[in-house]
Formats: C-alpha cells, structure tokens, sequence
C-alpha cells in the first residue's frame, strides 16, 4: 500500500512517518508540507533525527499527482487547513485519513463556537467516519476522521459506562496533556522557562475536544450526561492523563463496573486493563499505541475514579491513525504498532 | 525570640532555617536530627548549599536543654515521632509548632486508619490548636499543630463555600503534588527515571490529609459533605495544584459566590484572590508562601472549578508554620514572609 | 537610595525587583519598558506572580524624568539598546549600572563581530566600569558595567590561576547554562518540547562572553592565554555549571594552587570555596548571590578540574549589580543579598 | 535464534527485551533475574508497561537448563556478578553477550582499582571479544564483552581521530549523562528533588570506563595518550553527550580530518557524521541505535571539538549488544535495530 503525507514537518506527521516507516505493508512513497519554505528539500535536512532512516523530499501539495502516486492520504494539518484539503480528496474519490478537528463534528454551531468559521460541506463531511478505532463497529469507508487525543483517552475511559448507562448523569473529567500536544508553534505557554516546573490549566470551559465527546457519548446513550471537562498542562512532553469522576447508579456494583470493562475490551490489544483497584501511570504506555485503563472506587462517596493514559502523539494520533489504516484496509489491528511502551 | 528545631536536615526543617535566618524577631539557638548519625557536625557539611549561612552544629535531642535555649521548639519529624517529642515538651510547659500529622487529628479511629498506631494522649493533643493560619479566629496559646500541604491548599479553596454553604454536598478535589512533598525517603517511586516524564495517582482513597480536611469542613458547616479526593504526582520539586469541582448551591450565582471570596479574603495577604474567571498557574507561587485561587463557572454544567496553588514546602509546611509563630507571638503575620515568589 | 529600572519585564528586571524589594536601603520608584505596549498598567497585572508584591506601573521610560525621581538606575535591555540609554545618562550625569553586553568591551572589532554594529562612543563608554563584584579593586564611580553570567562563573574559576601565572596558556572551558539565560524571547530551541530531555552546544566558536572573558584575562595578566570557551543548554530553568580545564605550570603542586584559591577568595562571603577535591554541584547555589568553586587535579594528566557554579539571575545578573550597587554607594555588600540557596 | 537474558528487570535487561522482541530472527525463549524475590512471577507482573508485549515468566537461573532452552544468553548483571555467571557458561560452551564491566578489561590491576575485587580468570577473560560494534574487524566468537556506554560515545568520537594520529596527546572529555545511566539502585543522587534542576560532576578521575577507553585507545595507536575524562549527571532520563577536546597535530587541516571521519564512517550506518561545524544535539539520538557525530575546529585556539550522542540504554547498552549478536549469527547489522529516534 501507497501513502502520502500532507503536514510532514508537524508532530504528527513525524510520528506517522516514524511508524509507518516499519510497517509491513507500507510504503511512504511522497511528503508534503504547507509551513516549509524550500519544497524539494530532503527531510531529514529540515529533521535531523531523520538521517539515514527516510530519503524521500517535502514537496509542495499536487492533489492530482498524489492521487496518482498513492492509494491512501494522510492529512495531519492544522484545524481549519484540512477540510480545504479533504474537499479535493473527496471530489477526486481519493481516500483520506484526517488527523485535525476539522472533520469529527456534525454541528456547524459546535465547529463555529471551538473551531471558528464554516465547518466543511455536509457532502464532504458525511463521508468521513469518526472511528475510534477499539470501539467502532461501523464499516470503515475511504474517509476517517481520527478522534483528537484528549477525546480518546477520555471516550475509551468512559466507553464501557456510557454504553451500558451504569453512570449518573455528571461526569467530571479532570485531565492533563504534555507539551507536544499543542504541536510546534513557540507561545509563551510553550517557552521551557515558563513550563518546567509548572501547571497550569487552559481553554477553560472551553476547549475543542468538548463538543467532539458529547457527539460520540450521544452515539452510545440517549441519556444525557453533563460533561465537565478541564484541560491542564503537565511538565511532560508526551502524554495524557485523564482522571473521570463518575458517580454510580443506584443497585450496581464495583465488581459489576468492572466485569462490563472487562467484557468491552477483552479483545482488544491495544486497550489494557488494570487489575481491579490498580490505576496506571503515564510512563507505561508512554512511546506506544496502548491505553491503559484503571479503576478506583470509593465506598464512602459512592464515586468511581477512572485513570485512562495514551501517548498523545502515538494513540492520541498517528498510532490510532495507522490503526484505523489497517482496519479501512483489512490488515491485522496491530501491524505496525505492535512495540513496547518505551521504559524508562 | 530564640527558636530551635528539631528534624534540621529534613526538607521541612531545612525551609525553616532558611526562612528563619531573615526573620528580623528571630535567632535559631540550636539544631536538632534524629536521623543525622554524627551529632555535633556542622549543617553545612552535611548540606553544603548553607555554607557561610547557617553556623550551628546538629545535636542530638536533650528536651531539657533545648527548653532552657529557646524560647518555642519547632518539630519537623515524621508523623508518629512527634507525638512523642510533643508530649515531653507539653510535661515541660514549653511552647511548640509541630509540622507532622501526629496533632491535627481528634479521631483515635482515624488516626489508626491513616497513620497507624495510636493517637497521641488526649491531654497532650487537646492543648494543641489546628492553625490554619489565614482563616483560624481562635486565640492561639503555646501550641500548634501546623496543617498538611494538601489540606492547606484544599481548605483554602473550599472556605468560603462551606462556611457559607454556597454548594451541594459533593466535593471533588484532584490534586497534584510535586516531588518534595514526599520527603528525602528513597523510594522507587522517588527516582528521577521513574519520575520524570511520568504523573501517576497514589494512595487511592486512602491519602492521610482525608481526615484532616473531614475534620476542619465540619468546624466550618453542620453539613455532611462527601469528599472525594484524589492524590496524583506530576514531575515538578515544588508545588502543590488543586482543581476542586462543586455543584453550586441553587438560588446562588457565581457573582455571589466570588463575591464571598473577595469578602473572606479581603484582608488576608497570603491569599491572592485572582480576577474572576481566572485560574492560576502552579509556577506564581512557587518559593513564597502565597496561596493563589482562582474561580470558574461552567453555566452548561453548573459545576465550579476553583484551582488553589501553594509552594509545599513553604505555605504548606515551614511558611505557614513562621505564621502561626507571628501570630502566636504578636509578631506582625508577614515578618519574615514578606517575599516575592521566584519567576522564572 | 531610590531606584528605577529600566527592562522590568525581563528576566533581569524581574530579578532586580524580587531582590531589591528587600533590600533595606533601597526604595524602588519606577519601572520602565520598551517591549510592554500599555504603559501605565501595574506591573502585577503583567507578571501575575508579582501581585501583592508590588505596586508600581510600567512607564515609557522619561530620561529627565527618571533622572529626577531616582538616584541610581539600572538597564536591563537588550544589547545593542542598553548603549543608546546609557549615553543619555551619561549626558545628564546620572548613575548608571547596566547589566546588557554594550558597555563591557573596548574593542569596536570585537563588538563588531560579536554583536553586531557600533560599540558606544568612546566617551560614555570609558565612563563604565567592568566591574567583576568579587574581585574589583578600582574606585567603582557612577556607571558600572556588571559582567554577563558566563563570564561570571568562568572568570571567578579562573581569577586565582591567572592572576599568579599558575597555568599553562591552554585554558578549556566547557560551560552549560539553564533556559532562562536565554531569555524570553520564543525560538525553536526555547520550546519545552525541543528542550526537554535535551542537551545541545550552541553559539559554537561564537559567543559573545568570549571577548569579555579575554579582556579581563589580559587585565589581570600580561601572558597571552589562548580560551576555548564552548557553551551548552542543559534542560534547568536556572543556572550555569562551569567546568574549566588548565595544566598546571610546573613546579607548582595542587596544594599551593588550592592555597591561592583560599587567599584570593578567604574574605568573600559570596564565593564559597569547596573543601580540596570536592566539586560543587549546580542546585547548591540556585535561589542565592553565591559562586561555589571547587578543585579536582588528576596526577595522570596533569590536569586541573575547576568546577564554578552560579545562578544566572542572581549571581550572573541582578544579584551582582545589587552587589555593585552596595559597593558603589558604601553599603555593607551583603544587603539585600543574604539569603539562602533554594534547596531543594 | 533463541535467546535467554540473565538480569531482565533491569534498565538493560527491559531494554533487550523490547529490542528483541521485535527482531525477525529471534525468540526470547526464557528471562532470569537475581533480584526478583518471587521466581516464576510474569515479567508483566512485575512491569505493567510490558502487559500484552511479552508473556514469559521470570525463573531462576539454572545454568544447565539455559543452555538446552537457547542459544545464546544475554548477561546484563551488575559488575561482579557477571563474572561468575561468565565462567559458568564457559565451561558450558554456551555462547555469551556480556553488558557488565567484568569482562572489558585484561588488566587484573585496572580491574582492582576501578570495581574492586578480582577480574575474572584469565582462561575465561581472554574468550571474551570487546566488541565497539561499528569498529570491530576481528571475527567475532561465541563471547563478547559489550562496551560501556560512555566509552561508545568517547571511543566513536575519538575512532578516526587515534587511529591515524591525528592528534597531540592530551585528550580532555567533558561526558554528560542522564539518570538511567546509573540503574534502579535507589540513591541521593538518583532522588527527582535532588537531580532535577541539577547538573554535579561525580566520580571525579576516577570512573571505571576510564581503563577501558585508554586500553582501547592502546589497541589502536602506539601512542601514549593522556585521558582527562571527565563525567557529570545532567536531568535527563536518556541519552550521553560528550564533548571531546583535542588539538590538531601540526600540519593537518580540519577538512583533513573531516575527511577521515567520512572515510572511517562511510559505510557505517549506525553512525552519522554530521555536516562539517554542524554539532548534533542530544534528542536526535534518543530512542535508537545512532551514534551522531559532529566536529567544530577553532583556527584561534587549534583546538577541534567533537559531541558525539547516544542513547545510554541502546547504543550505550541493549543496541550495541543486539548489533553484536548480529555479527556473531551473520544476520544483517540493522535487523532489530532499523527504527527512527523518538521526537519530540
């Protein structure tokens, strides 16, 4: 299988291409970025890391001739970038995997109100599938919208609850991200000085994953739940660690909480269930495509704590991104993503 | 005023001599460890950064002698030595500020719960106030028993909500401590290539400042609040951030609500109420004894998020201890605290 | 003694106000920027951390004005801005420390090559002392120039071995410095993600403390040293850990080096020289004026292992322009800079 | 191939584990440990962040019965113990890759004076290959000693440089390395609040990959080289920069030299020159088997600088043992090996 990458020089198109570097069926056969300045410079110039690992140049986007060279698109562009891309995807029957925000809402209203402006064409937008990938059960098409880190580690976090409705109706999410979640550009809030040995939270009540979570827990329950969610910065550079607060209905138990997430995810690969009372920490699925869920309850508050941890660049994008390739294209789940979290 | 201390060489002890030696009332007399091997060796060859600062040499504890050098004792010893050394300077009518958890609790069930062993003799215990010094209105007599990191910067948050009961009974703190909070003691769980790069939760549903924090809500409100809360270490050497979320009490807007902050913190100058809607970060306090808290209100949810940030070792440990010894003795509360954090 | 400052919302600026908010002699009267574009608004609501702290607007700088209010100000701009400043305080004879690189060299080449464009004309710039606090013995007038951070800590190693002729003419350096000797300014390599984990020499054969470290090095002897001085980032907020390397001349032992370390530096409460063979590490002196220095000689290679550690904020700027500041108006040259390291 | 490894819950031994795991030509068949309390425990027991990777459980050694199962043994055992367990599978005929120091050096003095105790027999020592893998030229038998981490880094900058005498004969290394350099063990120095914002030089002259270095230096020059080698912990978890300072011989230029470095390294793949005056830095590395090398020359001081950067716990431990294990069984150099560094 073919594929060509828009957004190469980002994080995670640096990812995809790390992966998809050692994936069986694969080739990477062209790169291209919207940011580089000098197109036909080698990659591994502009990434010295690259040396000796990928010789193919950053070129300047041709849909026409990356329809010709590749059976697959990957587009890891900025939000409010790739639902230009995807139109010409779309128009040329081109299939695509899109990484950004641009394509995971159905809402215009929710787009313009966490994204700003027009949310892409209905025509184009209902072409893509929003799959995440250990739950989806529809038929994966040519176009996917690849779930945002932040929404991943929470929805799987909270899969198994909402879908059998063992939960009342608040539920707070309290959640932490590394820096390279919030890709390259230099910000104050980027800057070593200021975030080493630091914490802060952001996008306060207002952070783009919201709308996207409240979507998916609607596909999976009439109820509707409450969703408090609040975003916090780490001193970390890769990870997520998301805390969900839930309280449980009436007449269920911790054992049975717990059997429903072992009967959801017994088998997947990818999602690792903690021993009952065992919450997990950041760094064991930290260089991975694995999320790690855990769960605590407490008896006297009648409040069950769910920690769920991804690596926000592997799970959280590029490794999710390939996984939902390999579904689309009927290879084995793993392939490609089958390697040890990096420890320490 | 001569002071000396016992548990010189811990991170509590340590941030007391550092914040003591500009305290203009103030002489450090004599230096006490019980875990130092070669009593009579200088501090500053066993803590080289105090050379040409600290000039007095680490002793072995002898109750009589310290009463008759100073005039108050702090004790910066692990919870279940300082019941001990407490009992024998309360037989000696001498004026104490203990930091452990061994005197904050009334509960001898609770105290065995958490701590292990039994609670120190009620007639020693019951001479000690719980000084939580930026809200505490009770005269405070010869001794103290200083509050923990966590249950500063979580009571902090939660003062004027539960005094004036503004909230429904749920309470959910997730709160993150750095790596000093921890102490000296070796631990897997202490190693920099455990912990850096890494957050995990610990001591789930079980952290010793439960009931500290149980017990000073109910001083505040007859109301039965259940409190949920959860501990997680991130990789940072100071600091301690709290999110606590509630439910606000209906009838009251989140105007009123900051509007009993500002009242209840309107003359306290450790206590940096921030402009509404505004949440600090954890780095604005670092390295003072400032507690900075910010308020947000989610209209979608109802839920608020109030975020209090301190230094642990300072306003959540040898800080707030120097106040409570100002206000023990009529010193002015900001004498020998009355500096900046440090940025970056 | 009242102060302005001109840069207060630098690194440098920052510092000068943490520092001489305590100092007893000191009134600070006002702040300046060129970078802040609100003049008028209060420093605290710029640098939220500074809240309670101080409450003093940020300007646009007034020379008359300035010259009016205060007796003493200080400049913490930019190079290549600093020379355009000290030249109108010059003219109106008002005090001046400046703590940019444009008033430390003679050489209009070495400015040149080194920073770019004009050294300031000869006549403001012969009225400048480069003034290395721990060693100056000149009359201090009415401008000083306080020397950059690395040169600091390289020059305080080298002072005892140069001054005596200890050494053979080769003198290697390899010096490493935290971010925040960077600055505030956003570039690739100050992003948290980038730096992280990291560790990379830059400015290779090209920084500009060279020229300085040279200049003082003539000064202090007539033998004609030859300095490789390289430069690294290490991933610390604050900082700089020094390793110089020399060959003893012969016919002196490690002991009578040591010896003149202990003479040169016996009455210098700042320099704290680490008993022989013991070498200092970086945390020891972050948070304080302090430079530790300590000595390894290795009888194989003849080679001496000089290791000075400093706090670039502090000691490698505004700690050493308060020092000067004292020296400068007679006051004990401890004031305001007595306080401990911060550890840990 | 099927491999077995003494010491798999060490950084090393998790380290073989992960590598090997994905190599095309090898079974881990079984996995030992000595420190491991409860034999017959699953290695994802004991380390969660290898739940679903692997499924093998953690026995006790039995020498016989490691000889049936495989056909080779990775020993990656603190120094001193590696020795004894060498002479076992000698006398077995069992081929050996050895990550300790036991077996590095022949000089039983070098050995007392840099481990302690006695160096293995010498019928043993002498079956034993140092292998620095991208220089070795002898065929390599069925023992090898794998070299230390920073000698890796030190030895591959210095390859092109000693062995055609490029070089005057002072050589002064100023190596950097993060923690898990140093292992599990539980010290001061390996404590977060004390590394991290932390830089200390450690084991002044005195580090035990010193004989190694100069015996291999000795292999390759007749020259008497004197080695001032220098190491220092730097807040990272990963990775070994060094700084090599050398002065060029007379008569050669520094395109001269760079030239040898092309020469010596053209087909090396593991090893990637860097463009002349370009120095790599330390995160291009981590996370893979590259040895990046870069090279500055100073036409003022003649001195040419050499950083050279490695993954401690790949090409400084586990890569270079799998590349070694290559060349042993004739499998290409990169198989398990050909995967991109991780960045950010």
């Amino acid at each position: 299988m073919k594929v060509s990458i828009i957004g190469a020089t980002g994080y995670s198109g640096m990812e995809l291409i790390r992966l998809l570097n050692n994936h069986a069926n694969v080739d990477i056969v062209s790169l291209y970025s919207y940011s580089v300045e000098n197109h036909g410079e080698q990659l591994h110039d502009i990434l010295p890391h690259l040396k000796h690992v990928i010789d193919i140049p950053v070129s300047k986007v041709d849909y026409d001739s990356i329809c010709q060279m590749s059976d697959l698109v990957f587009t890891a562009c900025p939000s409010g970038v790739s639902k230009e891309i995807a139109t010409e995807f779309v128009n040329r029957n081109h299939p695509v995997i899109d990484l950004s925000g641009d394509l995971r809402l159905s809402s215009p209203k929710d787009y313009q109100t966490y994204y700003g402006g027009e949310l892409a064409e209905k025509s184009v937008r209902e072409k893509f599938i929003y799959s995440l990938a250990d739950t989806v059960t529809s038929e994966i098409g040519n176009y996917v919208s690849n779930p945002g880190c932040y929404a991943t580690a929470t929805l799987l976090a909270l899969y198994p609850l909402v879908s059998h409705q063992l939960i009342e109706d608040l539920i707070i999410v309290d959640a932490k991200s590394g820096l390279s979640g919030a890709g390259k550009s230099l910000t104050p809030s980027s800057h070593f000085s200021t975030t080493n040995e630091n914490m802060m939270l952001y996008k306060v009540n207002a952070h783009q994953h919201i709308p996207e979570i409240n979507q998916q827990l609607k596909e999976w329950s009439s109820n509707d739940y409450k969703l408090q969610f609040n975003t916090s910065l780490i001193p970390v550079t890769r990870g997520i660690f998301v805390t969900s607060y839930v309280q449980l209905s009436k007449d269920i138990s911790f054992d049975e909480v717990y059997s429903h997430y072992e009967t959801a995810y017994q088998n997947k690969y990818f999602i690792r269930l903690q021993p009952k009372g065992l919450l997990p920490e950041l760094k064991q699925v930290v260089g991975s495509n694995f999320c790690d869920i855990g769960l605590a309850y407490n008896d006297e508050t009648g409040i069950l704590t769910v920690v769920s941890v991804i690596d926000n660049l592997i799970k959280g994008a590029a490794g999710q991104a390939i996984q939902n390739m390999n579904l689309m294209a009927g290879f084995d789940e793993k392939q490609g993503l089958d390697f040890s979290p990096i420890y320490p």
